[in-house]
This record gives C-alpha cells, structure tokens and sequence, in this order.
C-alpha cells in the first residue's frame, strides 16, 4: 500500500493548528452553511483533509487517531480513497460501531476540547453534543475554522446573480407568501422568523440563485420581522434589478456575512421561530438566551410543498417538454448502442446535451445517473469519464436524471433494453413495472401518508421477498431542489423523517426498484401529482396524476408476470404516452414510439 | 311525548343525595373497576339513572340540567330511549358539542365540587379532570358511590369460582410468565407492578373466570413484587384447586376488597409500574405520592398477544372446529329459509345452540350480531327476542359470531345470500371478499405495523369511494376478550390507540366491509395468525396463516368486479375449505359444501 504523503502532511499541519488553538479533537462535516444536500467545492475541507470524496462523511482529528464516519453507499469508495492515509474507517450502522456521539464520549476526557466551525454543523447535532459532552466537562470551540485557515488553494466561496421569478411563473407574489408565513408565526406566537434553508427562502421571496450545483439558490438568510424582511445576501448576487424588486415589496437587502452580528445586536420584543434541523449551529449560539427560541419546523416547507394551480398548469407543461427528451434519448440509445463507441458517461452526456436545447431549461435537477448492468445495482452509482461502462448492444442502462426549467423541476428514471437481457431481469423488470402503476392507480381517504399507500408499490418486490432500500418517492421543488420534504412515500420512517399528510397540489416521484448486487439494477421512475377525488359522506377522496409519459420498456415486460389488471393499467399509460409524444417527434420516432407503445 | 317518571324520580333523589354530600355535579360513567369493554348489570348504574342502555355513554348530573354524552352508533337509539326523561343528549364527536371535561370546565364554579366513584374512572381521565378543574378551584370527591346507595335493586357484583388451566392448554407455567414480567419490571426500573386490566392478569396467572359476560374473567387485581405475587380475589371465587395451585407458585390470595387498604398500608421501597389506561382513579390515589408511580403499558399486554407454539396449535384445532359449526349452520340457513318461521334472533339462537354442543366450547366470545338486509348496515345492530326482522329468502344475512374454547377464542363473519340480491350487492359484496382475501396474502417485511398493510383490504372499496368506518382488524385473546392489543390493522390510529408492530405468533382479523345506510351491509371476516417468511440479506419477511376457513357465499361473488388474482386466491381458499371442513359434515352437508367451494 503506498503512503499517501499529502493527506498525511495535511493532517500534520492540522494537529498542529489545533494544538496552538487549544482543541484535543476537531471534527470536519460536510455541509455548508445551510444544512444543503448538494455542497460547493468551497465547503470540501473533509475532502482535502482525507482524500474521500463522497457525498456523506465526517473526519474527526485526534492526535492519536483520525476517523472518518461515512454510510453504506460509500463503504468500498472510502477504504480504497482513505488508503495510505492513516485515517480510520467507521462504517455507520454496522453492527459495533460506535457514532459520532459515542465515540467522542467515550475517547474525549474531562477538560478536553472539541472544535468544529459551527457554521457548518447543524443545530440539532450541535446542541446534543453540548449536552452530551458537557456532562462530561468536555468543551466545544465552535468559532473557528481551523481546517479552512490551512487550506491554501481553496475555492471561492460561490457567488452568483440572483434572478428574479416573474408571477406568471410563480403564481404567487412573494407579499402574498409573506403574509401566509406571518399567519404561521401568530399561530405559534412567534414575533420573529429566522429562515436558514435556502430554498425555503428562494420560494418565499421568488428569487433563485446559482450558488449550489444543480439547486438554483443564492447563499442567503432571510429574517421576517411582523413589519419587516431581511434578505442577507452576497453583494454580487445583488442585480438592479433585485435592488428594485426589493425596494416594491420592502425587504431590506444586507450583507451574507453580517448576519450574526445582525442577530447578535438585533433588540428582540418577542420570540424567534427557528428550524434546528436546517440552522446552523453558531448562528443559533447567536440567538440563544437572547430571547425566547421557538423550535418549529419551517412553515414555509409545507407551504412551499403544495404547489399552487399557476405552478401546477407549468409543471404539466414542463414535464411534456423533459418526457419528449428523454423519449427521444431512448429512441436514440436504442438506435446506436453496440453500432457507435458509447459508454455509461458519453451515454449520460448525450441526454444532458439533448435537455440543453429544450425550451426553458435552466440546469439539470442532479448529476445524471448511468448505470450499466451491474453497476445500476448502485443506488448511487457516478460514471465519470474517466471511470465508466462500455455500452454494448446487450444487458440494460439504467438513467436517472431530471432538468431545471422555466416551470418546474423533473426527475425521471428508464431502465432501457439494450439487448439480450435474462429471463430474471424480465421478472424482475416487470415486478418494478407492476408496483410502479399499482401505486399510480391508487385511491385513497385524505388523511393518508405515504405510509399508508406505498405497500401499493413494493408489495411485487416482497412477494419475490426482495426489498428496495430506500424510500419509494420524494417531493420535488418547483425551480428547486429535486429532493424537497415534507412528503414522501416510504414504509417505515425513522427518526428525523417526517410522515406528512398527502395534500392536494403536492407532488412526489414513485420510483420502486430491484438491486441485484453484481448482476443488475432497475428503477422506474414517474412523478405524480396529488389530487382530490370525490368527496361523499365517507371522506374525501385522492388519487395521483401522472406527470411523465415516457415509454416502460416493453422488450423486458412480460405478462406472464403481471397481473391481467398491471396489464391493462400499462397498455392505457402507454396510450397515453403515445397520444402526448409523438406530435413532438419526428416521422421515424413517432413511427417507433407507436411500436413500443402497442398493447402487451 | 310521555314524561318518564321513573328516571325523573330517581334522578330527583339522586340530587337530593349530592346535595346532602357537597356535590355539585355527578358522573356515571359506563365502566367497571378495571375498565373491561364489557360490564356487568352490577356496573349499570347510569342506565338505571337514565334508561339510556347503549354500551357507551356517560351521564352527568347538576342541579341545572342532566345530560347524557354517547357515540354515532348510539344517537337514534339514546334519543329514543331519554325521551322524556329531560335529560339532555350530547352527540360525541359531532361539531360544536363539547366534550366532557370542555363542558364541566365551562358549567362548573371555582369552589364547586365533582363527584364521580373514582372506581370506575380510568385514573388518565380523572388525572386530567384534575388537572383541568383544578387550576379552575373545582375539587373532586371520589371516594363514595353516590348513585349505587340509592338504587334499590341492584344486582349482586358477580363472583364465580375461578378455573385453572392446564399446562398442556397454556403452554407456559405462570411461574415463567412471571419472570418474564420481572425482567420487564426490572427494564423500567420498577420495584413493583400493579396490574389491574382482568385478561392481562388472567393470562399472567394460567386461571380465568366467569365475571365478566363473554369475558372468562374474573374481578381481581394482581401486586406483583421482585418476590411475591399477590392476587386480590372474592373469597367466592377461591376454590380448593386454586388454593393448593397458590401455594405451589407462591401466590399470596388476598380478598377482592382489601386491595385499597393494601396498597394505602404497603410499605414501598421502589417504584410501582402501572397503566394509567386501564387502573382506576381511586387505586391510582392510593399509591400516588406514597413512592414513584411509573405509568407503562402493562408488559403483559405484548407477552400475553404474542400467543406460544401450543397456544397457535390449539387455536388451530379449535378455529376447525368452530369452522364446521359455522359452515353447518350456513347449511342449515340456505335450507330453511323462507321454509321455516326465522327472524334474526331465532338464526342467531340457533347458531349459538350449535355452537354449545361443539366440543370444548366455554361461552359465546360475544353476542351474536345478526341483522338482516338494512339491518346489517349497522355495524353495532343487536337484535333482540322482541325487536327484530323476519327472514324471508330474499336479500343477506350478516353474521358475527364467535365462541370461547378450551383452546382458543374465535371471531367470524359471513354474509350469507338467502335468496335474490341486486347487482350492487354482488359489486360491494366482491370488492369485500376482494379485501379480504388481498390483505390475508400480504407479505412484508418484519417492522411492518397494521397501518402498512390496511389499505390491501380497504382498496377494492376506496376505488368505488366507499369507506368503512372501523378499523379493519384486531388481535383476538386466547381463551380471552376477543378484542385484544396491542396489534391491530386500521389506516389511521388517534389518540390512545397503540400502533403495534406485527410480531410472529400475533393474531389479527382480517375484516372489510361495506354499509349502506337503510340497504344492505357486507362483512367477511378471518382470522390470520402473523408468521416468519423468508430471512435473508433484504430482511425478515413474514406473511399471514389464515384460520378461518368457512365458505365466501359464491352466490354474491362475481368474476367482473374480482381480478383475475383475486379469483384464483379465493378459488384456491376454497378449495382448502373444501378439504378441511368436508370430512366432518355429512353426506348432505359434503355435497352442498363441494357445491359452494368449486372454483368461480
């Protein structure tokens, strides 16, 4: 194994830094300053301190030891990134292995310090190891950013322009949305609302940004007063035209970076509102004790979770545009896969281009999933263009992928026949296509969560007594993050998940699978719209519109694994895709698109 | 309207006593003294008060105005019975009407006083009628029975000799149920385990009773220390048997009535574990403060639902045995129907005679529901020797019966045709069986609760936007109460109701139906036992065994509103009826049996 000198040396430097600063142990997360999902390079200190690079992973420094703490996608990932350097591996939730939490209690003594920059540890966390260690006498320096001071080439902190969402797009103006959060905060007897998470705050004002890969926000905070709004921003995101915008609904624009001295100096009459799951931690040290701290989950998540008719009517029209690109692409893969030099990466670059050119696109939604054969078993699998897949005329391509649009974001998973393919994967590929539109087809009493209709789903896959690892669907942002809460379809939610009721003008993906490790991976993936059905004395009645129509491939479906009702639902979906689709393709897909969409 | 004397006078005494005692309001709720779902005569005092007989209901009595708070099922019937008693009916759950505590809370006076026999008030209702009208400066008195000193011929409290079951019945001695409830004692910290539900003790103590009708319980309460174990039962109740089986397990037999003094004389050296839903006020007040109270669920509730390998084998014997008697008499109802004088009462006594002379049967498990036509859209309908319908061949009767066995209890429901029935019967009828039978070939993973799996059931009527308004299944004892936690399969649990996970060994009905008001009511309803499937990488998979195994009256079954799975499902459950049942019917019975079971 060769020593990897520059992590060992980075390392060293750190040890050092920390003992001037007084720190025995420094921990480095992966987050920015609002709790994202997605993070700029400016926020991958662990990844110069460790050298791994996945998108989950905590590095503790001791100077008798370094951990990096990371889950189960990125087990084979970490030990072969961390080789060489000295840091040990914790596979979370591994049977013996200790968490974060436990593995400071028991290593850290009385008298000892902790440090971490807790602008970049969420609040939540923060405040259970303050209790925690606490009781141990164990300190926490949380003002410093010891990782970042040694960090000698580290990227900029990103800073775009922000644009402007015009109302026809929005369907909302952003005085309307403030007047709903304000009725939120009387509710909870809340003078003050302190909004950290950046695409709540995107959503409230209308505004987007480019800050964040993928996501389209701007760096921000915002703090609604029952008078007031302040948006503290990056002065290069600030336009003329925002300056204008700000001045017609009275939000005050200041610094990002005055932020905490903002809160610190702020005379509070009244209790702050804040989310613990999505502040961070030093800017709650800032607030605490100040005045009355009321932790609540943001009301602009639910608010901005259930879409509005205006957000509604571009969503249908948006996803018509995606579902013709990526008809197309299939079309396309189908035509040239064994004839053309194609891999999983090129395969990926070819449909990112073909969404480049749709009417309205902004960005993809997330980095293009390819997966060929065996590697579509990864949940999370990257093809890079250095490390990918020849495609060849046999086997399947799985592709998960979605754009930003002028009217909405999309998410869509195809897994594509490619050729020969086995008589398992047919099974399999039909079971995933059965609990697919058996959840399409659901009807159920309001009140319902994803809890109670996702059976619906995987009860194919359970019946093979095989289970999907993860949840069956998510919210998706409209011009926003692909992954967006409240709802969700899942069976089981742990701690942190919330179960939210399935309303109206919600939308959520539905997106069962089969992972077969070192065979192959299938994913069908739709979004679906929540809506109401009829209302009678019995309740009111839901029921799911589908968003995308693009083709289930046929080549790996076979009736004698569905169900005579599976088969009637599919053949009417894929009606439907051909009388939306091919108005939009030319003679020769059009002609294909029928063949593919004929009755099983 | 005809004045009702009788009430009018005893509620005139009534209040005379309250005011002679300091009472300013008084409460009769409908409970024994360990909150049993069924009650004895003894318990009626609000129904010699009121004349209102429902199994629900609770009378509140002031000077100003008497008023009587029940449930939907009861409004018809509560206004008919209080006409002109001048008691005023409060329609629970329906809008503006308030509850209980909302209305003593806004009639009572600081420095009134609430009388109530805190015996028969489950002591979470009276901590919070405390609480309430504490901080409102209104006192409670508990401690006398105001409304039992005044009725004149009130029935004795029951007491019958209590019965031991044999090893060979239960499958586990009571001395190691009892350790097993020390090891949950010594868990939650607790010196001491008072425990007042009656099946809980029944079952921790391998005996049962007669006190309770339908109920084999008998009135007692058990004190559970680290050493001993004290049991609180009428003297008449003590036989020979159980005091030779006291002394081999070191039981300490105490009379019924001392277990107040008791736990007030006690000297405590920990604390006591109790369950605050089913202990009454009055006991609750007499340990309250003497040492630390821990309110639990009674670990005996898990231990006793989660039924051992010779309880399952005896279930199974006897849910066969109650199939044939339930089969026969469908026989014997197709036969004479429209041929003999029959009315609901009459069917049901006849099924209840056959069912006596079945081997091993002890009591009914409850009281036969029979309602004929529209009379079975009322799910809680009971008729009686005077008031009830004819059966005639035409149209369903709905039957929900079971009975209590020297291994096991059972719970069944058919709908059985009598003659011609409407197309919508038949389409509601199908979706019923549908539910049914989709729900008993569930497979899914071991974490799965009922709220998972609910909707398999409740789909074929929710996409007719038709609801039933229960639950759709609910664990059932063994030799015990046949509604039974804590597992249960509803889409929606509220305040109070435990959401379980579904454990090997648990059993459940399996119970959709349909209702039309003033039409026709549906039910079939199963009994399934929960059971491992297949373990492996994915997780512990389990399905249902079912026990149930009586005819789906064909005559309402049609192939158009079932899919094809559906069919085969119920074609192949027929046939394991068929099998089953047949060789122990006669030769006529066996014919029409095979009839009745060929597939759709």
């Amino acid at each position: 194994m060769m020593e990897n000198k520059i992590i060992k040396e980075r390392l060293s430097l750190l040890k050092k830094e920390m003992k001037a600063n007084g720190v025995d142990c420094y921990m480095l997360p992966t987050s920015d300053f609002h709790n994202s999902e997605y993070v700029d390079d400016y926020f991958k200190a662990r990844e110069y301190f460790s050298n791994f690079t996945g998108s989950n992973g905590t590095l503790v420094v001791r100077e008798e030891e370094t951990g990096l703490w990371t889950d189960g996608r990125y087990f084979i990932q970490a030990e072969n990134e961390l080789a060489g350097t000295g840091i040990r591996l914790f596979r979370m939730l591994e049977e013996g292995v200790p968490t974060i939490q436990e593995y400071l209690e028991k290593e850290m003594k009385s008298g000892q310090v902790l440090g971490f920059d807790g602008r970049v540890v969420d609040c939540r966390f923060g405040k259970k190891l303050e209790k925690a260690l606490g009781e141990k006498g164990i300190a926490i320096q949380y003002e410093t950013d010891l990782a970042g001071q040694l960090w000698s080439d580290r990227p900029a902190l990103p800073h775009h322009e922000a644009v402007l969402l015009p109302e026809k797009i929005c369907g909302q103006t952003c005085a309307e949305k403030v007047s709903g959060v304000r009725e939120k905060m009387k509710e909870k007897k809340a003078a003050y609302f302190l909004l950290s998470k950046l695409d709540d705050l995107m959503w409230l004002l209308n505004i987007r940004g480019k800050d964040v890969a993928c996501n389209p926000v701007a760096l921000s905070y915002g703090f609604l007063t029952m008078e007031e709004m302040y948006l503290f921003i990056q002065k290069e995101a600030v336009t003329q035209e925002l300056k204008a915008y700000a001045e017609t609904y009275h939000i005050v624009i200041k610094d990002y970076f005055e932020i905490a001295e903002f809160l610190k100096n702020f005379s509070y009459h009244g209790a702050v509102m804040y989310d613990s799951g999505n502040l961070n931690y030093a800017l709650y040290k800032t607030i605490c004790g100040k005045t009355e701290c009321i932790d609540e989950r943001n009301p602009t998540e639910l608010m901005k979770a259930v879409k509005n008719p205006v957000e509604l009517q571009n969503m249908r029209e948006v996803f018509l545009t995606d579902n013709v690109v990526v008809t197309k692409f299939i079309y396309w893969l189908k035509q040239n896969a064994g004839k053309i030099p194609l891999n999983e990466y090129t395969a990926a670059m070819k449909l990112d281009g073909m969404r480049r050119e749709a009417e309205g696109f902004l960005d993809l939604s997330f980095e293009t999933i390819s997966g060929y054969k065996e590697n579509a078993a990864m949940m999370h699998y990257e093809a890079t263009e250095e490390n990918n897949k020849e495609i060849r005329a046999e086997g399947m391509l799985l592709v998960d992928s979605g754009g930003q649009y002028m009217g909405g974001t999309t998410d869509i998973t195809r897994t594509i026949v490619l050729g020969e393919i086995s008589e398992e994967e047919k099974k399999h590929f039909s079971a995933v296509a059965a609990g697919m539109i058996r959840l399409s087809n659901a009807k159920f009493l309001y009140g319902c969560t994803g809890r109670n209709v996702d059976i619906l789903a995987r009860e194919p896959m359970w019946e093979m007594n095989i289970d999907y690892k993860c949840g069956t669907g998510h919210g998706v942002g409209y011009i926003l993050n692909v992954h967006e809460g409240p709802q969700g379809i899942r069976w089981k939610y742990t701690e942190g998940q919330t179960e939210a009721v399935l309303e109206e003008g919600m939308n959520v993906t539905n997106e069962p699978g089969v992972y077969r490790e070192g065979s192959h991976g299938i994913r069908t993936e739709n979004v679906m719209l929540v809506r109401k059905g009829e209302k009678n004395g019995d309740g009111q009645f839901m029921y799911f519109e589908t968003l995308t129509f693009v083709p289930i491939d046929r080549e790996a479906l076979d009736k004698k694994y569905l169900t005579e009702t599976d088969v009637r639902r599919i053949d009417a979906y894929h009606e439907e895709v051909y009388r939306r689709i091919s108005p939009k393709l030319t003679k020769e897909e059009a002609e294909w698109l029928r063949e593919v969409t004929l009755p099983l």
